[in-house]
């Protein structure tokens, strides 16, 4: 998994000098890692890692810096040389300092390995080496063209950043979002089992936006039976979006031969499986990345009890629904210490709903790392009674 | 209710010529009175009707506005008098225009049909008339010492900024707010049954400056018995704070002889009562304007199936608690269509927690008014299906 590399790499920080004598010197780089780790915290997390790059000259000056923002955008590293290009820097015998090993392949943007091999840079340090298969290679591919290379400074910082995605990077699963629209009693239906709409129009228009980005849309044959939806990405102006996710029907009972969600467009998938973990096999092997789940609430449930849900948007209505049918059933109870755990990423109000955004927090990001310190079990239970 | 003036009024702006030939006309006056309805609309929502009010010259010209910035701070009439003076304005003989009567009593702050007069004002318009028994007859009040008062331009404009309080005026009954402290699922407790801690020690923190903003503190013979509460206001250094709230148990069943809500202040009382209505005017009568339910689920229940909660505090913490304890039980099954609306007032993030602010929205503001706008029944049920 640790890619070949012509430098030392340590748990934490450098543990030999830099090989071409470069300067600065590796004790030196632990501020300028920290710096971009603080870039790297920009990123709005999601599907993609949270990366941030800071570009020094030969004498150790700061010429730029950069972040990744999110999908489709560039990556840190060109990021932070086209801002060290704006300022009218010469980056040419520099050092480039990043949050996690440079890609070498080509996705929505073209290989960073490229972009540093161009820019004339002689040296590279990064902290996280790339859990991504086909993204890794980047240390070796630049150690070959005679780049000082250095992997490992702050390794462990970087990872705690990135927890949840190199994990699942190690699994080779599809990062997971979990829609929920849901009355402020966190129900998706009324007490007659209507669930159209609870949700205002703006809302709704916004979770168009998160099927225009994602690689496939789940639904279980309960709400294919219920709502017989079409699943297809619309434009704001309901127009069929050009790049069509999967559109994708779980569970072991049939979809109708004239369900909307067939289409004609070839993008239709039943996977037969009642398993998480198999579905998400299957789809990771169709080419998805990313997959959306849109309920129904057994569905979400499967994939909230097997700790697969990696993001949560939640769309909240400000109705009371009681009676009505919760947006996650089929959960085993749990108990406070055991309870899973969403932190909030961000809030917006749409027309008259709230729209909660948040990230799943594995039970160690809890107790360490980045995410620990806004989460810490400290926080949630705090020792003092004061009801 | 409708006090007596000498100038006249109507439904939909003035319906008469003004008094004493001051200037500047009636008619001219709505664009002002517009402009102290945008005003009122800066006053935070909450236990206190939302007021604007302008100050200005007799030719017309604009001296000062001001309105009111919630419990304990100036009423809009010496706010915005304090501004003209602030900009240096001679404001004698020039008139206000309010979006509420005048109050005549003295509260927390003193009453500003005084303020008015000492001010030298010659005449004074007013939007909606006071529906408090004991703020009412200001317009009396300034009448008789020789003003001209002209009351209703725009008064249904007013009156639907502040429905609920208007409403609950007339009814003679407190504020109630209710506080709830939940999963992100809504429940209270978890499998095990329990409630301590869900929310972080910030949300409590918190939520102790609520208890010490209200005049008294509800919980159900219930919580009593799982918790044992002391209910006592604390400051942030934990404690007691001066002003306390009257700690009050609802409920037919016992309050043990050693409960620690029961305390040695004599500020605590057991409401034995099921009845909403009936514990409000209780507490009504022990001079309670404003209210707090702390808990638990049955209680909050009964109240927000009564109607009878203004406001609700949710505290919700990042967690998922299958199984567990719901915020409110014993509500009647609801349909989409007559569900209970709370619209959002304001989000904060206390540490892991976040705090979600509503206001109840009573049925025909969701149609008509200032709050419709926001809320509309066309926005909560968009006609077409985009699922
Ligand atoms: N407001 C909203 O956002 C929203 C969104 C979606 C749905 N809904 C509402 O939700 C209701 C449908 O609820 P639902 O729970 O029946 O829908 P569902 O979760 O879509 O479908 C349940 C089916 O999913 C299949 N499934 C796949 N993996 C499973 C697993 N691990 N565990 C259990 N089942 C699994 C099973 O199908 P097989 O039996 O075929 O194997 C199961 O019967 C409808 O009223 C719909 O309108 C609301
Ligand atoms: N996380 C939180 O914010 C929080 C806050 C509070 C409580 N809790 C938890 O909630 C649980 C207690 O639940 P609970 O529902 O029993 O508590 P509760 O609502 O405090 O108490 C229920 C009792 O309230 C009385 N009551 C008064 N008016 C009523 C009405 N209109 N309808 C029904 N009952 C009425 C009844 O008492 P009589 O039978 O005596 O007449 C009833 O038994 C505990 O586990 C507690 O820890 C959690």
């Amino acid at each position: 998994m640790t890619p070949t590399t012509t430098a030392a790499r340590g748990e934490h920080g450098s543990s030999g000098p830099a090989q071409n004598g470069a300067s600065p010197d590796a004790a030196a780089l632990e501020p300028v890692m920290r710096r971009a780790l603080e870039l790297a915290q920009r990123t709005p997390a999601g599907a993609n890692p949270r990366v941030g790059a800071v570009v020094l000259s030969d004498d150790g000056a700061v010429l730029g810096e950069g972040w990744h923002r999110g999908a489709g955008t560039p990556h840190a590293e060109p990021a932070a040389l086209e801002d060290a290009r704006s300022r009218g820097h010469d980056v040419r015998g520099g050092t480039i300092v990043i949050t996690l090993e440079p890609c070498s392949h080509t996705g929505r943007t073209p290989p960073c390995t490229e972009a540093i091999l161009e820019a004339g840079l002689r040296r590279v340090v990064f902290a996280a080496p790339d859990a991504t298969a086909e993204a890794r290679g980047g240390a070796d591919r630049l150690a070959e063209a005679g780049l000082t290379v250095q992997a490992g400074l702050l390794r462990e910082d970087s990872e705690a950043l990135n927890e949840r995605w190199a994990q699942r990077m190690a699994e080779g699963r599809p990062f997971v979002t979990a829609k929920v629209a849901t009355s402020l009693d966190f129900c998706v239906a009324d007490a007659e089992g209507r669930s159209q709409w609870i949700t205002s129009e703006q809302a709704r228009a916004h979770a168009q936006g998160l099927r225009r980005r994602v690689d496939a849309i789940l639904v279980g044959t309960g709400t294919l039976a219920a709502d017989n939806p079409r699943l297809t990405a619309r434009t704001p102006r309901g127009e069929d979006a050009e790049r069509q996710p999967l559109r994708v029907v779980v569970g072991l009972g049939e979809v109708p031969a004239d369900a909307a969600v067939r289409g004609t467009d070839g993008r239709f998938v039943h996977v037969r499986s009642r398993e998480p973990e198999a579905v998400l096999r299957e789809l990771a092997r169709l080419g998805a990345g990313h997959v959306m789940i849109e309920g129904g609430p057994r569905l979400v449930g499967a994939f909230l009890e097997a700790g697969l849900v990696d993001e949560l948007w939640h769309y909240q209505a400000p109705l009371l629904l009681p009676g009505g049918l919760p947006a996650a059933s089929g959960l085993a109870p749990r108990a406070l210490g055991d309870a899973a755990r969403f932190r909030v990423e961000g809030t917006e109000l749409l027309g008259p709903d709230l729209l909660i955004r948040r990230m799943a927090v594995s039970g160690e990001a809890v107790t360490t790392g980045a995410a620990g310190n806004e989460l810490g079990r400290a926080a949630l239970y705090g020792a003092e009674k004061n009801h």
